[in-house]
């Protein structure tokens, strides 16, 4: 056909028509599996889909029904939404396209140039995803702002200065929609500032609320910092939360204090930093804290998606939340009250001897960051980092791509200066050939070892769990990759040729059930039936 | 498994042994069809492959086998070569990586970092592949040198300097292995270069000889230039060319003269720019010349891949050379002796009220560029540019990727200064709405149409022929094709996220067919197997 409307246009035309989201929806996600509306699936954080079309027996059939590249310099890690028909993904600097499911031709994009003295100080450039809600997609930009978009055409309705970006506050995360708000964190500790989770009116963009993650002297907490730490106290947000709607509690989690590793400059425990918060949704209101890692001095942000789960502890039933944590130790609380219920190393640690009853650290001395070098496991990056776990409810496991490295930590001088990096020392980690990887599989209440799926090294991806008996990840290899979810075997493997950095997800086009993730700059679908016949040119 | 070998001493233990491929072999190339061992298939340019497995009767089973991601800057324009279970694949500023064909992953990796003052004046930076040679492999660079890697291992062997990249010589091409020797053309027209046409040795990268597309003062050819013109009189040589060993002699397109669009400055013919040339293998020494586009004044080079075939004109059995023509006329010429057969339009053009006996167009008055713009089809561009056409000898059609657009010309003022632009002028593409494009099937002998496939715009992508009745291609929509061969008729397509902009090529892996194409940053292996099983992480 030769084309004779303009290209904007006829991709108008082309448009399905968007649905609404209401928060109604998100609610019930986990009962709508053909589509995915949130960061985690559900509320809940577990990444786990209710489709089993694909199952162990037949997953060897699977193929790239579509793929998707980005424009933009960097990376896909963006977890995508789906929902009525269409895909929302976004770009490193700041880009959101919305893709026609069915045949991944992009219906509309937006994006803005990123200016070149943006900070991201510490950090690659990227993003994360878009949160959806009602007729609304939102997305976080480099430069600390929160736009909304209409998400049948993408014009933009509103923008939100959330912070000042030439402090180091960038915002990479898919933002949360809960209720009537737009929930989102910061990133920007190694520059120095003083974290917060911030809530703004869905239709406004006016912020309807504001948890500090640093007090402020006299607010509770205040007593864990010395002097005017506080006020460059770090404590990022940069990783989606969960919710429960039934407690009305936000679960986020918190990032390293500043300086990372120079500890001496401020004394005393640093809360909320490396903690879980549970907050108020309408108030921001501090309901309970956990600290993982008091003090801590080796960049170990708490920033993992907490999983929310019913589970018997002692012969009790509970509410629970579990937590994989970047320093070694996986975390089982009550998310009603924040209370410890159990800890457990799933990964090799070389910095404390244990967790005390109520879950603190038992920390070896002389771990800490020296002038001359200190090896210590984890390293910098952790045990696992900001990619998703994920929990079937059918096999009781908690799946988490695990890092199996050390590092040498440095201890250097810290003096703060805005828009600087403010870190107070260095890392220098161990090489590839002293360092692996893992998919574990845990049991739930107790982080017992179930199985592992070893890496060849550290991986960079999250997991997806599905009803149909599967776990999806991917490696640095560049393999996506399926295992059985009861034993771990590999079923099925794709080659897509760069380093899987991205959190999978699944969903269905036609009816059938597909799963798509991001390796490089490139987003692959996957599905039974492949490609197809000829689609129409 | 936990890897405790060093990844590069891994993968070099992983990697199989990469045979030797001799001359003979490339001479034979289109009876061993499991392989792609030269640019375009085989010497006679054809680009048609004798697999047959994938027919019109299976191709919609088409899936994706395994992709390949680039690292640098740029988009995936490399037609790879084929040879012993690897792949060879360019990368656009410098880098060759050898692939493992079965599954994708890298063997060996070499690159190197390209000065940001590098000069690419007039096109994007780009590498279209490599050319394989007994033990070696060999790229050009866009700082206008030739490299020889061993094809084991990646290490280098030699280096020569073709020419200096600070006057505007760029290699983006693929080299062409003859003989003993590896041929290579420059780009550079734009910045007012003179063209030349090389042999290097391959053992020692010593120049053989030098075929100048420009003639000095006194040469064959210097009666079309008038004073110093010819010093700056372009004649570029940048897409490889075809090879008839029976006459031993190379076929080689040549560039628009310099400057582009101010034909003023360098009154005459301007041989031998916008030509096929005709070149002894062994010497370099011209045979014959036929210049499609005197005295250009619209930057058509004639850079295309001549296909040689035999066929009958007017009840004779001749070995011809088939062209497709930037100027928007298919022409057909005897190889031998540079005879014109034949010459129609194959695409819009308001240029030439047609061709005379001897192949020279007969121009309407009016079409030169003028200060205020003059509107003239094809576009700057043309009605098919670099990238390649193919010919089936079981259809007896030549397919070539159409592009169906007009550009307002400007004629403006040129002086030269060494390494910049050096065009005289400007141009302006009519907008995309005005644009089409097709995959358009000739009679080879006549240039007759057959039929054509449209596209919503005018593409940047080659054309595969196969014995299995296909033909493979793709738009800048981002969509891989096939097409039946004999009908045009759309069979299969598959969605690439980004516009296609590379050749395909077809091989064996494991005994079956696969097709390969890059669209975006991205290379595709397609075959009816799709992927599989797990492989083995």
């Amino acid at each position: 056909m030769k084309n004779s409307l303009p290209l904007a246009l006829a991709l108008w035309l082309c448009a399905p028509a968007a649905g609404q989201v209401p928060f109604e929806r998100i609610l019930k996600a986990s009962s709508e599996p053909g589509a995915w509306l949130t960061y985690s699936g559900a509320y809940d954080g577990s990444r786990f889909s209710k489709l089993d079309e694909i199952r162990p027996g037949n997953v060897a059939r699977l193929k790239a029904r579509w793929v998707y590249q980005i424009r933009q310099d960097g990376e896909f890690e963006c977890s995508p939404i789906v929902a009525d028909g269409v895909m929302y993904v976004t770009e490193p600097q700041a880009a959101v396209s919305a893709l026609d499911l069915a045949t991944g031709r992009p219906l509309w994009r937006w994006a803005r140039p990123v200016s070149d003295d943006v900070l991201t100080l510490g950090f690659p450039q990227t993003n994360r995803g878009v949160a959806v809600l009602d007729e609304s997609v939102f997305v976080g930009t480099l430069d600390a702002k929160l736009v909304a978009l209409d998400a049948r055409s993408g014009i933009q309705r509103w923008e939100t200065v959330v912070a000042e970006n030439k402090l180091g506050y960038s915002l990479t995360l898919a933002p949360l929609a809960v209720k009537n708000k737009i929930i989102v964190g910061v990133s920007g500790a190694e520059a120095g500032i003083r974290g917060f989770l911030d809530a703004y009116d869905a239709k406004t963009g006016k912020r309807a609320w504001r948890f500090w993650t640093i007090p402020a002297p006299g607010e509770p907490g205040s007593d864990t910092w010395t002097g005017d730490a506080w006020k460059t106290g770090g404590g990022s947000t940069w990783v989606t939360g969960a919710y429960d709607p039934e407690l009305n509690l936000v679960y986020w989690g918190t990032g390293n204090p500043g300086p990372d590793w120079n500890g001496d400059v401020r004394p005393g425990d640093n809360l909320f930093t490396c903690s879980l918060v549970a907050l108020d949704a309408d108030t921001g209101r501090l309901r309970w804290h956990f600290q993982f890692t008091p003090h801590d001095t080796h960049d170990w942000d708490a920033t993992h998606v907490p999983v929310l789960l019913d589970g018997t502890i002692r012969g009790k039933q509970r509410k629970l939340v579990a937590v994989a944590n970047r320093n070694a130790f996986y975390y089982v609380l009550d998310r009603a009250t924040g209370e410890f219920l159990s800890g457990t190393p799933y990964a090799k640690q070389t910095w404390a001897k244990g967790l005390d009853d109520r879950g603190r650290p038992i920390v070896i001395p002389g771990t800490d960051p020296t002038p001359e070098g200190n090896l210590v496991w984890p390293s910098l990056n952790g045990s696992t980092v900001w990619f998703s776990p994920a929990y079937s409810p059918l096999t009781r496991l908690f799946y988490v791509a695990t890092r199996e490295r050390g590092s040498i930590y440095y201890k250097g001088e810290a003096i703060y200066r805005p828009g600087t990096q403010f870190m107070g020392g260095g890392e220098r980690a161990l090489p590839d050939d002293e360092s692996w990887g893992a998919i574990r599989a845990l049991e739930v209440e107790t982080g017992r070892l179930k199985w592992e799926f070893p890496l060849h090294s550290p991986p960079w991806a999250g997991v997806l769990a599905t009803a149909g008996g599967l776990v999806f990840s991917g490696s640095n290899e560049g393999n996506f990759f399926a295992l059985d979810a009861a034993t771990g075997k590999p079923l099925w493997d794709f080659q897509a040729g760069a380093q899987v950095r991205s959190n999978p997800i699944s969903f269905l086009i036609d009816g059938r059930q597909h799963v798509a993730a991001g390796a490089g700059k490139t987003l692959f679908v996957f599905g039974l039936d492949g490609s197809g016949e000829y689609s129409g040119e």
